[in-house]
């Protein structure tokens, strides 16, 4: 394909617009997790989802079945804290009934919904130093209300749900996002957590896997990047020293931790539920693309689809390009993830950032 | 993952003890298609799938849900012709059946068997210059005697349903295979039949996707290529000169014909059927990592995972590593049956293989 993306105007998901992000984390006192939240229009988002990964941690994702009833949502959680983390749902549910945003349970009274809030976990148990600090109730409500206030949070680093991700063991993971808009300007975009049992780096080179499908600019707004940034293969002694950070196993292949990476891709052009999850399917293209190994049994790798209706309904050669854009989305904004960490040291041990593990893979152009 | 994973005595599927693989094709006469059968020992192999393509054509893949009673299978047909190949499968279960091998329905008699023949499609229909030349269930009992008579078929270039095979529209495509051994010496390979509405060449670069992802060797044995040959990025004039080949998609981003890629993973180590599907799933993700865009709506792409069980069962480490190395076989299929195409003009049109298109892709070491 070589039709013309273009990142939108934040490259981030709120460039689809309707939608919001927001997050809420913790660091310190054992913890090193957190949980951000995606807020659709008070009308909801049109949603799918695609469980790819052998250990996953959600909830709603029965609701998103298309034969089922409800088919919109009014805001996805993705959270640290494995299934623990699934109690930051519970404060974005509580948050938005106070509103009277939710599914309207039809003539039974004034405020009588109940908001459809899917939601997805990532496992850094411990990472913080302290097993049982993990995302509450409190988490999802309070993301819920930076969301609300802030439009365009940040989306790019260490906060949120990406708070205390990791990539193979040994760096530092994180939050990315990323957006593409078409040639007759419908928009998409990804908000990904990276967590990953596999690596974002080929162990053998020290680059990104996914590097390649970067866009124009991709690299001008990432936290801690030197404007005007290039990748290339970094110096073969840096990548002898420190392709132990790159490695998602040890010596035995034994991963070395539990991970998942989780998301959402979004779109502002009308699609039935079922194109919502063909969507989130496409975004796990990207992710294989950007992580290796992906989707294994140490993996909960979940993404969710989601279309605010503001443009369409898609004919079928937008959604073709939509789904070729749904993969390109995802697999930048895990590299732009990659590149945003910043390295970390709690109690329970290290990790280090790529651009802090392989820094002459970063070229002043 | 550094694990060593190193290429089996054949680098075919046919590395994995107990698997034959044979074709029959025609071509001229309006035909340019063909059958490759997998056939199984006759005790037959545990099997798995995973559709993962917007546009499949499939037989007795509802029988390889995991909860359903059959769990072995005793061959697996890959054909071109559209839903009209799905014959060719009729074919090969006559064959087996003429030979005692199948589901035994017990106690009904000698010889009361069902043979298991799950079965996919590629889209190929009238590049050899006639719709409705395609293949009948003869190709099917063809290819099953071929499979018994060779039990190191071929399985690189254009033959048997790789034979009408095409990539994004103007290069050529084909089958085919890698191995892997593991450290403990479990084997995983994958035989694909290449045939996509998605490139496996960046049309940017003209570099191929999956490149990255070879192993030492897997360049020696493709038919047409010099000994010693290794991939370099083309010459900028060569990839302005064919990037129209590569292209998926014409100027409104509308594929240029409808595809399919399929496939089958399989692997000597003991597996249950639930566990096959997964191999097919990481089978995806490489095939990801080699074709982009794939599993569109025009794709019909669809793996099957087969377990032969002659070591095992797998433990947790070995499955992860099968995992990995499943997505690896993928890619270097794929990338292989890219190099080992061979340029075809027939009555509806011409495809160039990618030697061909970009010679200067491949130095000589």
């Amino acid at each position: 394909m070589l039709i013309e993306l273009t990142p939108g105007a934040t490259n981030t998901l709120t460039d689809v617009e309707g939608l919001r992000v927001g997050h809420h984390q913790r660091t310190g006192e054992g913890y090193l997790t957190g949980t951000t939240v995606v807020l659709c229009p008070p009308e909801g988002a049109l949603a799918g989802v695609d469980v790819r990964g052998g250990g996953p941690g959600t909830r709603e994702t029965d609701l998103l079945d298309p034969s089922n009833l409800v088919d919109r949502v009014h805001a996805v959680t993705l959270s640290g804290g494995s299934a623990f983390g699934l109690a930051a749902a519970d404060g974005a549910m509580r948050w938005l009934f106070e509103r009277g945003r939710g599914f309207d349970v039809h003539g039974t009274g004034e405020g009588h919904v109940v908001p459809i809030v899917p939601a997805a976990v990532i496992f850094d148990l411990g990472r913080g130093g302290r097993w049982g600090a993990t995302p509450g109730q409190e988490f999802g409500a309070l993301a819920c209300a930076d969301a609300e206030a802030a439009s365009t949070a940040q989306q790019l680093g260490c906060l949120g749900a990406g708070t205390g991700a990791q990539v193979a063991g040994g760096l530092k993971g994180g939050i990315g996002a990323a957006s593409a808009v078409l040639p007759d300007g419908t928009v998409i975009a990804a908000l990904m957590v990276l967590n990953a049992v596999g690596s974002t780096v080929d162990p053998r080179t020290g680059e990104l896997y996914g590097a390649r499908h970067l866009l124009p600019g991709d690299l001008d707004d990432i936290p801690g990047l030197a404007r005007g940034a290039t990748l290339r293969p970094p110096a073969a002694d840096e990548v002898a020293r420190s392709r132990e950070l790159a490695l998602d196993a040890g010596a035995d292949g034994r991963p070395r931790t539990l991970a998942t990476t989780i998301g959402v891709v979004a779109t502002d052009v009308a699609l039935s539920t079922t194109q919502c999850r063909r969507l989130a399917m496409s975004g796990h293209d990207g992710m294989a693309r950007a992580v290796v190994p992906v989707h294994t049994m140490y993996d909960g790798d979940t993404i969710f689809g989601l279309s605010t209706a503001r443009r369409g309904p898609a004919d079928p050669l937008t959604f073709h390009l939509l789904q070729h854009a749904a993969g390109e989305v995802v697999t930048r904004a895990l590299v732009r993830a990659t590149l945003a960490a910043a390295s970390v040291t709690t109690p329970a041990g290290s990790w280090r950032s790529y651009p802090d593990a392989f820094p002459s893979a970063l070229a002043l152009a």
